[in-house]
């Protein structure tokens, strides 16, 4: 078999024992792999041929992208671990029709750099930007802090290619707006996180860039009052908002207890903390005044002044420089830090309700988690615009039980909100036992049937997203 | 059989013989239906109780909406005619969220009147609206005229339910913006006319309606210039364009020539007529100014005539008040009357090809026509800002080969150029010709694998969308 592998991709490209060390461990920790070996093909043709192969011997393979997912999708313990690291080339950007052509295994944030030299972005983007490549964000869906704006990645993406289970190669490369011709395999592929196809390529829609961003930490007393400051800033800037971001105040607090050099965003400390951007792309947005003020950050200010006139808002502040709003970000997306840094065992749950029912869900949880476990503390953080809260508890033991506990109490009071128990980091294999609780059981056995015609000897990514029967 | 379709819907609503009439005919007319019976649930599980039944006697089941379909989708001959017009309810608007949740015979533009009266839009429009049921526009994945700005229909629609081929319900009504758990079997069955599910209801997107449009005709002298048009409007209004439509010099004409009230859009007759609408939604493009215009028709003036100015534009006209901008809607959407309206021959096409491409689409084409049939005559009618063509040909005679001829010409140089054969329409039984030519071979093998393993016994909406093998 590994001869085989080698005569596929090169000797070079077939790495074995201590040099799988690389790829053999995910962010999280959670998931170390060890896979029968690590295959690095460089072209659609030998996936195409490696996959074959693994299909006549019934070996099982699973696609491995930066390996920064958090719910263990990648794992490739005694599979061909197939990276696709080498597949890196940004295949064509085209400015005038607004796309980019890349590889599947292009890292994000090299995306956004060649996006950026045209004038142009690639909006999607999350904290683990410059290592997780496009092939793993397609196979997650993955969502990040401007879904509110531009949408998850299936809004993103024109077309893929793929390496089916046959070892076929999909050709669905469509650079077109309206294509209505068969079952939208593209929408089937992305975020089955390589169950049923390996994506090889794609065709991603890139958006103009805002010409200025204007920037806000903003304090208020309720979360519904950060929906009414949500509605407000989304009426005055006719639909600007890019993100809206809801730390607590515990947050704020670990935040600053990570580092000396970390800041509190206001001189007093609140209970509702939101990051808000806006962007803008008309010209006169942006047109300095003759104070040399910018429109959309003057704008911003005014509102924010009218609104805390009203009483609406305890307080804010607007980022006055480019540091400034970086420092803003950089709270955010230090998340995984905050929440893991602690050092305190964690329940870890990536969920949904609709966007009226977050201050509900959170309501309840404090009386769940209390009754778990008296000594454990909620910590979150919130893509509040999307109703997607990123919702941990610090507790006060790794007891397996109570860690179940916590998940099903979340599980509970989502499913009671019409919300959704995965969010934007997929099933995996964290998920499974969520999925086979709470997923609608005709979906399942839906999945299932789809899974089992179109890899019929179950060599793709093995036991991830679908639950055992 | 029909007395077990009445047990399971009520005598009354299980129509044969003259009965049928109302669904027995579609618009084009090309696709006379003649079913067993047609049969008019009210609930999802009269739905499910049908397909069942279906399921279990091997009898084919073909859902009906509206009949609006170009590309006879829902011609039912020797099936049961499944009619959801009585499941017309909209369940819920829910405006803080931003959603309609609906049954899927509600007619199109009920829903844009429901959404109207909460101060949204649903988007999703074209000419069929009056007609046009939920259903039926999902299960195309229809398109229309404001695409540019929000998306097809699979865009605007958050969940669906649905009943299987084998009669089991799937309910996937997530309210939701993120919900990454499993294979996305909503976009599956959206597209899918009715081959893989009936669908009974969904939770569709709302939008803030815009509070001032601005729309205008403009003259170009060619389709690049047309889409420095299009890239300027878009600068200049952050992306405000919401309708962006071509249509040339013989389709001016025909227009005219149908009714003498209508009237041409400029003094002088143009080869490249566009019109264009843009909508504001912050309210500093509303205000009105001392003078009483409006910011953004005022806006969108100033930016045709600096256009004007450089020698970009031939002639423009802003609609000066809401009368003037229906004449503009009205000339557009009277298409289908403009086409077949001349009584001639018509091969009718609709492809889409990446933007840029347009203009050699049709360069090409005119020397295609002119070998097939010299007398024929391209009468075309653009979606330009997605390239959408809507290009028809009036022929010199009915003559099938030729017919043919025009068609396969018409997917030869569309593919040349990275474009798709259907655009928004759909394969229905018009399209399977070219479906079977042109579609990639492994997509349509994995339709089949799909189709085969979530109706096994085949009874859901036979013979379309995927050839015969």
């Amino acid at each position: 078999m590994l001869d085989e592998l080698r005569a596929i991709v090169g000797a070079e490209n077939v790495m074995t024992g201590d040099d799988r060390a690389r790829w053999a461990r995910d962010w999280t920790g959670y998931f170390p792999s060890d896979p029968i070996a690590v295959v690095r093909p460089t072209s659609t043709d030998e996936v195409a041929a490696v996959i074959r192969l693994a299909n006549e011997t019934g070996t099982t393979v699973v696609p491995v992208s930066g390996n920064t997912g958090l719910a263990g999708g990648a794992q490739a313990n005694g599979a061909i671990a197939l990276s696709l690291d080498r597949m890196n080339r940004i295949r064509e950007i085209r400015a005038d029709a607004r796309i980019a052509i890349v590889d599947a295994g292009v890292i994000l944030s090299d995306v956004h750099t060649a996006a950026d030299a045209q004038g142009l972005i690639f909006p999607l983007t999350f904290g683990a930007k410059g290592s997780a490549m496009v092939g793993g964000v397609l196979s997650t869906n993955a969502g990040g802090s401007n879904v509110l704006r531009y949408g998850n990645t299936r809004d993103l993406v024109l077309g893929i290619e793929a390496v089916l289970p046959t070892g076929e190669i999909v050709d669905l490369m469509s650079e077109l707006h309206k294509d209505n011709s068969g079952y939208n395999l593209k929408h089937l592929l992305i975020g089955a996180e390589g169950t049923l196809g390996v994506i090889t390529g794609a065709v991603l829609k890139l958006m103009p860039k805002p010409r200025a961003y204007a920037t806000a930490m903003v304090a208020v007393a309720s979360l519904d009052q950060a929906l009414v400051l949500l509605n407000r800033l989304q009426e005055a800037t006719g639909g600007g908002v890019e993100a809206f971001e809801y730390m607590p105040r515990n947050y704020i607090q670990a935040h600053l207890a990570l580092n000396p050099a970390n800041r509190a965003p206001f001189e007093d400390m609140h209970d509702i903390n939101i990051m808000v951007e806006v962007g803008a792309t008309a010209p006169r947005d942006v047109t300095p005044g003759p104070d040399g003020t910018i429109p959309i950050a003057a704008h911003l200010e005014e509102t924010l002044a009218a609104m805390f006139e009203e009483g609406l808002l305890l307080d804010a502040v607007v980022a006055q420089n480019d540091a400034q709003r970086q420092a803003m970000w950089e709270r955010r997306e230090a998340a995984a830090e905050v929440v893991l840094g602690a050092g305190r065992p964690v329940s870890n749950n990536d969920i949904a309700v609709p966007l009226d029912k977050v201050a509900v869900f959170l309501d309840r949880m404090r009386a769940r988690v209390a009754a778990i476990d008296p000594q454990a503390e909620p910590i979150l953080v919130a893509h509040l615009g999307d109703g997607n809260v990123h919702y941990a508890v610090w507790m006060s033991s790794e007891d397996p039980q109570v860690k179940d506990a916590m998940t099903e109490a979340v599980e509970d009071e989502v499913l009671r909100l019409g919300g959704s128990f995965s969010a934007e980091h997929g099933i995996g294999q964290g998920k499974l036992g969520s999925m086979a609780r709470r997923k609608n059981k005709v979906a399942i056995a839906t999945m299932r049937t789809i899974k089992a015609a179109l890899d019929p000897n179950g060599i793709l990514n093995p036991g991830k997203v679908l639950p055992p029967e």
